[in-house]
């Protein structure tokens, strides 16, 4: 399996909107994405406009498909983000 | 819920030891901590001895509860990593 963890900063007082627009795409994931096996929302404490999506995917075809939907994506919120995000990917191992 | 994420580099050479510990340790956590609802271990693709842990908690006193089970621990393998990790505190959103 394929861990990665996506930091984004949300754009001043969007933190809610970037929540609502995150909330939206995992019901979309969740309906037509089988090989994404987690697709998680988490926000820092200490700095709250500061957001970690911690997402499992089954291999790195999963990891593909997500990719290609993403880009292609329409009918997200704009401007929720300060910038884009930074990606780790992890080997899971347990 | 609670997200935490930990991050630990190996020392050198440990990987394998470090994985095999923390593969033990959550045998004990899904026997004995009913809050813990995830613990997981990730390994960087780009930079192997660099670990992340991912964890999820029902609340605030699931993590006590963790943490204080942590620290009372024995017979965990020493020297395994490099130093302590670092730990981020997230409140799960999505």
């Amino acid at each position: 399996m394929i861990t990665v963890i996506a930091t984004v900063r949300a754009a001043p007082g969007r933190g809610p909107d970037l929540e609502a627009d995150f909330r939206s795409y995992a019901e979309f994931v969740k309906a037509n994405e089988p090989g994404t096996l987690m697709y998680t929302l988490s926000r820092s404490k200490s700095d709250p406009e500061l957001y970690y999506a911690l997402e499992t995917y089954a291999d790195e075809a999963a990891v593909q498909t997500h990719m290609a939907n993403f880009q292609n994506r329409t009918g997200g919120a704009e401007g929720v983000a300060a910038g884009p995000p930074e990606i780790l990917v992890l080997d899971r191992v347990v």
